[in-house]
């Protein structure tokens, strides 16, 4: 098959189904949401099977047990797509929204209007639920949508696409609107990402090396997420049981989410009050620590850290831990050291976090709260498509507005420019 | 000189600045704006003799005309430099503003605060007047800036900065927060555009085929703004005087901009009542007419419009027309063969006017309104650092809020997610 062409034409029948998308009514796309659900509900025990070729075929060549978990669809992993896509269509419908109208000195009235994107790229690993997601989340932004998942998930998404296409058939909307690449081969991705013409943006979702190789190579915009190195800072006015708890919270509730706090800084005029404590708890929660040569002066169970724990996302029970002088340290190191996910600090100073508040250059800036609510759901945004850790167009947590853009409305009655 | 470790160090430089600027209060920042605009008055007579410079050595080389005009410094166009730096300062600060503060179920607050990307780097043509009004916007939204100008404004270039860096430097500020490139050689644009390290986003303004070579090179994102090839629709139900009026406007106010009227749409019910009398005010302002078929068969003055007229931003007296059967060919006709940049329609029908508004993808989609308005002073912006045609982030023209972004903020008292 010549790769070139073939995503050529997806990606044009993407460009002519973004414009249907792009003008359907709210009632339609949740309709379209609606019957999706209706058709994936039906078609469970094909979806099912198409995943156990996917799993017999990964077994077959190895795969590790962890993606092969990922790559299973369970009877309660297709009640949770389901879920999902119901909620999505009970979420607001973003597009169309006039903001900040306003009357001009020349009599003109200039505002905004919430627009969708045009044609979405998704790339993707193993998990064929983000097919589901992904595809819920574009329509309801009134985006096309070309998905690349994982060569290990191709029968499942291919079951699913299936699935969605005959929801948005009967919800008499063109079917391109959502498409999924049936080539395994990687130059599909090489095509899809080189594509300004037919393609808006690029969301990719996987590891951080895949990203990086996306955006490097990318002509079309990219929407990344990288690491999360986050950050709690304990302020030397900080409460110290609500740091306790908050510290405990963000490293050890989930070890393995991009918003669990990785590195702690204290300032040393309460590093003796807290540290030991503190460490003590993380001790009875297996959490290893390695710490800067005051930490390990302080607290015997504690490690050296290198250069190079500073920078480290462990996703793993280990965190790094620094002694600093006061609030100007620790914002200077997380500003050099963090990857400008979420970052928190424990006060009760007004001006500290204040500072803290404006200073700290990253997606998420929490004061006296734990870094694991950064998350589309916790925020209010309902579902989200992905994290941001990009500083154009969208920050942190992206849900339905992040896949929208806005442009200028302007409504005259006749008139001209002097 | 190694034009990579010059880059290089630039870049680390402006980094290090751009934590300065992102935490200045408005007063500061205005006050530095308010001294540059004082130095720059101060060392008008040292501007002009550098612009002489570039002036004769651009004679010499042989530069046309029509740059030499955009490279000469004169007495009103320095007080236009001045007049704008005043402006910048007069402007609303958009940084710290925040946004949709909101409780959550979970207890924490949630909200956005704007904040500046960072670096912009800035790289554009002749006109020296550029560096002051880049430099101005940049500083008053929190950003570091590295402008590349042309190399035959070197000069010019050289002495403005020298008055931006005596400026910072009286306000107390780090004077690397407007850093101007030494090196004329183009190789310098290479490495300015290849260091998302040090530069958050690039800024290129100058002609087409410029900006495609960057966008495609760069690895840092781009912010661009390619051709206008703007249209007006004029509907069945349109005014007759108003549309006379808004087309000839549209077209003729001035010919070079990007917001100029290049392509006429005319829905065929209303064609002969309006195109004989438009045409002939076209005529008689001496543009040239080129249109379809039944466009030339209705009025004699016009010429046969080819298929790349309809993709053409003329920049001259030449217009294209054509004859539609209504709305939906008019919209698919612009949504097919626009830049995205600004189309109008007129017309007194409400539905006609909502779908033209929701269904047009353009930065701007106007109602009954001269497309001279696409402007960010007519919109209300002030100052305008150029107009985007791109999708995400910024969309139109950008002003100081499209040279900034949104973190969340969360506000808790001891909070943990459950």
């Amino acid at each position: 098959m010549d790769i070139k062409a073939y995503m050529a034409e997806l990606g044009s029948k993407a460009r002519i189904a973004s414009r249907h998308i792009a003008k359907a009514t709210t009632a339609q796309k949740n309709e379209a949401l609606l019957n999706i659900a209706d058709s994936i509900k039906k078609s469970r025990d094909t979806l099912l099977a198409a995943n156990q070729q996917d799993l017999a075929a990964g077994k077959e060549k190895g795969l590790e047990a962890a993606l092969l978990d990922r790559l299973e669809l369970t009877d309660s992993r297709v009640n949770s797509m389901l879920e999902g896509i119901r909620q999505v269509a009970a979420l607001d419908d973003p597009v169309g929204e006039i903001s900040d109208l306003k009357y001009r000195p020349s009599g003109i009235q200039v505002g905004r209007m919430r627009v969708p994107l045009g044609v979405i790229g998704i790339i993707y690993e193993s998990r064929p639920n983000v097919t589901c997601e992904a595809a819920s989340l574009c329509l309801k932004s009134g985006n096309a949508t070309i998905l690349r998942g994982g060569s290990e998930a191709i029968n499942s998404n291919r079951a699913i696409a299936d699935c969605i296409n005959s929801g948005l058939d009967s919800a008499g909307m063109n079917e391109h609107i959502v498409q999924v690449v049936e080539i395994t081969d990687r130059a599909a991705v090489g095509e899809l990402i080189a594509n300004p013409e037919h393609v808006d943006v690029i969301i990719p979702r996987g590891g951080k090396s895949l990203i990086e190789r996306i955006t490097s190579d990318a002509q079309v915009p990219v929407i990344k997420h990288l690491d999360g190195n986050c950050h709690l800072y304990i302020d030397d006015s900080a409460n110290i049981e609500k740091s306790l708890s908050v510290a405990i919270n963000a490293k050890t509730q989930r070890y393995g989410t991009c918003c669990t706090l990785e590195s702690l800084l204290v300032a040393e005029a309460i590093s003796t009050e807290i540290l030991p404590r503190l460490c003590d708890k993380f001790v009875s929660h297996d959490v290893e620590l390695r710490g800067c040569i005051k930490t390990q002066k302080l607290v015997s169970s504690v490690k050296a850290a290198s250069e190079e724990d500073w920078k480290t996302e462990y996703l793993a029970p280990i965190l790094s831990i620094k002694i600093v002088s006061g609030l100007e340290e620790a914002i200077d190191h997380i500003n050099e050291h963090s990857s400008q996910h979420t970052e928190s600090i424990m006060t009760e100073d007004h001006e500290h976090a204040q500072r803290f508040l404006r200073e700290v250059d990253s997606s998420s800036v929490m004061i006296n709260a734990s870094t694991r609510f950064a998350d589309g759901f916790e925020y209010g945004l309902g579902a989200e498509i992905g994290i941001s850790t990009d500083k154009l167009h969208a920050r942190g947590p992206v849900g339905l507005e992040g896949l929208t853009s806005q442009k200028f409305i302007v409504l005259g009655d006749g008139h001209i420019r002097t």
